[in-house]
């Protein structure tokens, strides 16, 4: 905390780009210097609550030599793009998931990245949730001893617009790339995907032939298998479970309570109020834990933030998912 | 087993009364030999479901030489003089709680129950209720370390009829008896008893200057302090549970679930059934657990059952309490 | 219960003929009136602790005129005999699953069984289990929704000896068979089936060529996508639980606690001991319910039961499974 | 939030003045103006991180000029006189609990804090806590019918030093404070005191004559009985929990979690780490509440904010139960 604070440089004032926006203005270690949206009110809103200065442009935020660091939030089908200028430039990118939606040009920027020597981190920000990361650390402690099957439960709340869903490439690398990232978390090596989709109630899920309702089953090189269970919609709040099974028992990390008060009538017993509602109130202690990783890594310390490599995974795990669910085969995937 | 089963008299056959007979029927040791009630249709009820010679006077089931042990479930006045009299046939007692609303006749009939070497037993079956017995266990284990806090929180679901009320000896020694001995259960010695009532719903109870709900607070020789909660209604099912508190941490006995489903919807999360709806349900394997062990008691076995004294010791702490409640002071007692 | 009890021949007295014979034995509407094992001496003891005579043929127990049903809990490759001598002389039947390991043969009896009118139960004796009886009815009554998830996890305390699992058809046929009933009680109509295996830690299933962790996924003719979990062990008990996820929420069956004690010290709170140990233990109150529910079938009367037609559709889900497994492929199926 | 941010003064930086400047320093309604210690190297330690000017004289600062509102942090001892003189220049005050341990200060004040008619807040946190807030709002909702009975655990991780129990004016108006006035939140009008105390662990407690483990029950004018239960060590967290019964049913505030993730194995299953460990980290959210409600109590906004008069009647309340505990008797109280 002796050192200058990290100037960064957001790209994209979504509703993500806020939430990055907030975190980086809060992080004693880091600051905001610039902020550039091509929808210049949106990037003037942003740096007027939390400072920076305004561009309409990446290429001018790149340039202004006024940037340690560079964060993308901005639509998927620029991030390559991104990537590459910044990297280019010599800054250090952490840009979210996922890097595209085309394995072929996550492939084909590969060589430079892994080339360049700059750093450049995924927003794969589950993996700093503090349960997630201590039941990975459990594991890998040995308190249930060899994992042997994995359950992630991911539901979002509502499903997005029909527009989204259309521009999303489907749920598999849209939503289930979280899920896939947080398999390899705990089960780096994954050899297997078989995956099984519907459109239980979701239109835009059925107007753009989308799954709103998935399952997929991963294999890892241990043996171990991975089960992800996804659904667009969830009653009863923003539904995000572990349980990771192994030969000496279980650690289960269970959805975060929105309340400590539990309410028994002659009706029902114990009955809380709905879970938290979205990732930015369950995962807001992860954003500000994969900003501090993400800080490390571009001071060149040891980080455990992630790194394309595994944006790059995930996508094909997703692209294998995408596959199965359509073909009803399950795929073999090499993730070297 | 081998043994030839012990044959038993039942006296009284209200619903406890027949508790114990289908009790007595069902385990292998045991068997109804008579039953006897004043109301002899009970009796006849009881004896063609579950064996037994009829009859409408204690006097002739005691004297019938059939009969191996007694089993007291009749009206409270009767239970002392019930007592002596098997005690003086020489036939070993398992009597309800309470042995009697006056301690005068206790102290009275102590001498005798001493001098005998009969067994007499006292009914108080939550000693035997599985998750009590393991608390207790744990706790003289060692696994919170000192004892230093008991809570004992028991609410009846419904309250009794308004004549029941009358009848009963007041709140402490008809319902809180039963705590006053569970307290004792995990710390015999009690020295002093503080405590306050208030009838805060009961016609019944305020038509007899009782108290429906009511909170005693007790003193252990050893300084630990025990706190009783009780009432007289519990909207959400028996309430029946016991925190021990100790140096090192806590054990926690909870209410039985009546189902291993629960709810989540938008409304609320986790909702369950309310719990199991009173003691015959709940304390289904204590009674069976109670009986079983006044049978090693009446062979001459090691056994844990609890003896006239404690229903004396149950009684001066229920005494204690009324008068505190009735006073404003906190009470001495002596156990001896 | 005014009814004479109805007679049961039982054949076969390992493990869970015992259970039987003492379900049968307790139930005031049963009598168990012929035993018969080729190992004769576990038929006389099952007979002098519960009753009945004696037999080491099936033959001569069907032809005895002295029974109103038969109980089939004879190893797996004798039940079709069985059935169809019991079916032969109109004897109702309730045969443990699985019918058989070889679906032709099971086809092969399908069309005399559904000719005979003679009622022909499945021993799926979790439909009878009150938490996932519960769970369905309140599915069924709309509860949450339209059912578009169901998570079945189902995991054994221990592996099975190597021998067993030789002759078991396979994880798929033997254990998984329960849960593909289970998948079916709530969504009869199943239409495809992918399944991935693992051989993780059980010499037994590696010897054999078996798998003692698997995950299926089925998908129903509604959409709605089942996933069962299954391990042959587990180190904290017996873990049988059911997640039905719909459009308005869920509906949770947890696991069966062995107490109500939870311990919390400076190390740990709120634990608890294991799970219940074992079927036994688990699904007593279930196998007592599918006895009344039989009882109800043979009668005349409205009945629950599941029948052979669930028995033969387990298996061929089973039979999917397992090339499923094996091929890597989805498999489509037909259960009319 | 439009508004100029309040500037507040802060008298005292032991622990809990850091963490109100902490609070003052994050709220974008208020700012750290001025701060004053007798030991100025603390007042110099808080203005470097949080900003203001340093004193060493509560004088300086209320007559400075630049301050809006007062935070009193020092010890007991001192806030009668701060109270008295920031209410003679005008100016609101948020002050610690307890006012004194000195019954008759207080009541010499009063007089003049109501007749002034600037704002003096007592620091009773808890109120303010999401989950103790929300039991109350739905008590008051009607959701579990007449409230009848209240239970607040308070136990402390671990003692204080001995040196701070001589000067704390004992445990029930040092730590029982904030119980009392939590009784009050639900039930305002308490009319009669009961208390036992025990030193059963701390020789700082013994050394002073002081009790570590204690049980107050309150009686309301409604007729509901509280039940405080009290202990200076705790060794599973901080145990902060409450319990409200009624006609209708029960409404529980439990524990916080220190994680969502549980371990289950063949010893235990489901143990959760620890619960959080203090007042700074369970209570955090309620700090900023607090501060919030004050700032509108100073605006002349409606607020909740607990007044002069919530903590003397906390305090009468205490001294009652220090003299119930000592005298053994029950202790009726008038708080008009």
């Amino acid at each position: 905390m002796t050192a200058r604070p990290m100037r960064f440089g957001l790209i994209g004032t979504g509703r993500i780009g806020q939430v990055h926006a907030a975190g980086i203005a809060a992080d004693p270690d880091t600051t905001l210097a610039w902020v550039c949206d091509p929808i210049v009110d949106g990037a003037r809103t942003v740096a007027a609550r939390y400072g920076g200065t305004v561009s309409d442009t990446a290429e001018e935020l790149i340039a202004s030599g006024e940037v340690d660091a560079v964060l993308v939030a901005s639509p998927t089908p620029t991030h390559v793009d991104l990537i590459e200028r910044a990297v280019d430039a010599g800054i250090p990118v952490l840009c979210e998931k996922p890097i595209d939606l085309d394995i072929a040009r996550v492939e084909a920027l590969r060589p430079k990245i892994a080339a360049s020597g700059v750093p450049v981190a995924l927003g794969f920000n589950r993996r700093f949730d503090a349960g997630f990361a201590s039941a990975r650390a459990r594991v890998a402690a040995g308190e249930i001893g060899e994992l042997e099957q994995l359950a992630i439960i991911s539901r979002d709340p509502a499903p997005p617009p029909a527009s989204y869903i259309g521009a999303s490439g489907g749920i598999f690398r849209d939503m289930t790339i979280h899920d896939f990232d947080m398999a390899r978390f705990f089960l780096p090596d994954i050899v297997e995907v078989s995956a099984v989709g519907t459109a239980a109630f979701d239109v835009g899920a059925r107007e753009h032939g989308d799954f709103d309702t998935a399952v997929a089953v991963l294999r890892a090189a241990t043996g171990a298998i991975v089960t992800i269970t996804n659904s667009r919609h969830s009653a009863v709040g923003y539904d995000q479970r572990i349980e990771a099974f192994g030969a000496g028992g279980m650690l289960q990390v269970a959805n975060a309570p929105s309340s400590l008060v539990s309410l028994s009538t002659a009706e029902a017993v114990e009955a809380r109020p709905p879970y938290q509602e979205f990732f930015v109130e369950r995962y807001a202690g992860a954003y500000r834990a994969e900003l501090s990783e993400f800080v490390r890594l571009v001071r060149g310390e040891t980080s455990t933030s992630p790194t394309f490599e595994d944006g790059r995974a995930a996508l094909i795990l997703a692209d294998a998912a995408q596959r199965s669910a359509t073909e009803h085969v399950a795929v073999q995937v090499d993730l070297d």
